[in-house]
């Protein structure tokens, strides 16, 4: 039923546009009756998002039970739920988008569905990092980081027509947020403890040189014992 | 005029809240037609957020007139200009936020407004970043990281009822965003060139034990003439 008329309503969409349609028309299409579409959608902007809420509890789920592991590399996997809901209907998500630039309402629904997927996030970052200094800037501002790459990469996919692998150009544009986020060291530049003249410990690095800056970095870090958030 | 109309519709809608009161109520108070609101405010909720079209345009014309200059410290500065619209009249931005946050409508008004600061600086970063690589990418994603810190830092100030500076909150909130990204290197850390056993060219570094993290960095990326973009 629900699917029946979130179909219905969007072929309707397509055909005399979203605000030349009624929940009437809606219903007469899917042969129901009008309490049916209220029963399923509050608003006709639901029915262009039937999915959203069903993946927000995905996501809410996920994170719930992530409660171990990096968290920038959680988060990433929770964004890559919403791709995912995409990316299994493309030649719909493309038409949804299309249908969307067109119609203010719709664009505005949109904002508030991202802002809520945010809000999820930066709650699980809040959740991880508890107490640490900035825990909660920290968490909001790389929230808004991770689902500006997620969106910017879902619509690379979705303007170019659903064109090959929407995850390929997603997980290009988080590996920048994780890239200079991330604490974790994944490739080895030559790093050595020492002392200086005066017997006080330091650090010595050896990267060649054009080595990628944030690659160094997380050499350096755990060298250093020094986070970001501690500055 | 026009901040006639905006006193009288923020008063009738402290007194009867948002919902409760029509525009003729607000013409009403203000002693004005009803053709005289709508001539300054598409709708009522335009009317709770008088100076937002203002800003947008101070915005603007700020970062076209920004064409050198570190970008982020730009984006950074362009926000400030929304901070200042806001600490201009701390009793307002308070009661306002405490009505805001009661109201669906004026969040989801909100959000399109602070989307609009968003697109307005990732437009400038991409501008000065052209065709560099990632350069879209990394303009939206700054562009959201900066709005988060920003609001972050406005939303403290708001919620503790405008106690203290509210400067001070919001400089913290970007100088986090501006450490993880900057280029620019501000303090010293000893960076030699060298050459490994084969002859090629390397970059040495000692720094304390302790340093802070991206204070080293900011020393080693002009060291390695490699930028994260172009990894």
């Amino acid at each position: 039923m629900r699917e029946l008329l979130a179909e219905a309503a969007f072929e309707l969409f397509m055909e005399r546009g979203f605000e030349g349609t009624t929940v009437d028309d809606i219903v007469a299409r899917a042969g129901v009756g009008r309490r049916s579409f209220f029963r399923y959608f509050p608003s006709k902007e639901d029915a262009v998002f039937p999915d959203h809420e069903r993946c927000l509890a995905d996501m809410t789920e996920y994170l719930e039970r992530a409660t171990s592991g990096d968290p920038l590399d959680r988060v990433c996997e929770a964004a890559r739920i919403v791709l995912r809901m995409y990316a299994a209907n493309p030649v719909f998500s493309v038409r949804r988008y299309r249908l969307t630039r067109e119609v203010p309402g719709l664009r505005t629904y949109e904002l508030s569905v991202v802002r809520r997927y945010e809000r999820t996030l930066a709650g699980y970052l809040r959740g991880r990092w508890g107490d640490a200094p900035d825990g909660s800037l920290r968490a909001e501002v790389i929230a808004a980081a991770v689902v500006a790459a997620h969106n910017n990469g879902l619509r690379s996919w979705l303007r170019s027509g659903a064109v090959g692998d929407a995850e390929v150009a997603v997980d290009h544009a988080l590996a920048l947020v994780r890239e200079v986020w991330s604490r974790t060291p994944d490739r080895p530049v030559t790093v050595l403890d020492g002392a200086d003249g005066d017997g006080r410990e330091v650090v010595v690095m050896v990267a060649p040189r054009g080595a990628p800056l944030w690659r160094v970095v997380r050499q350096l870090e755990s060298a250093l014992a020094e986070t970001p958030a501690a500055e």
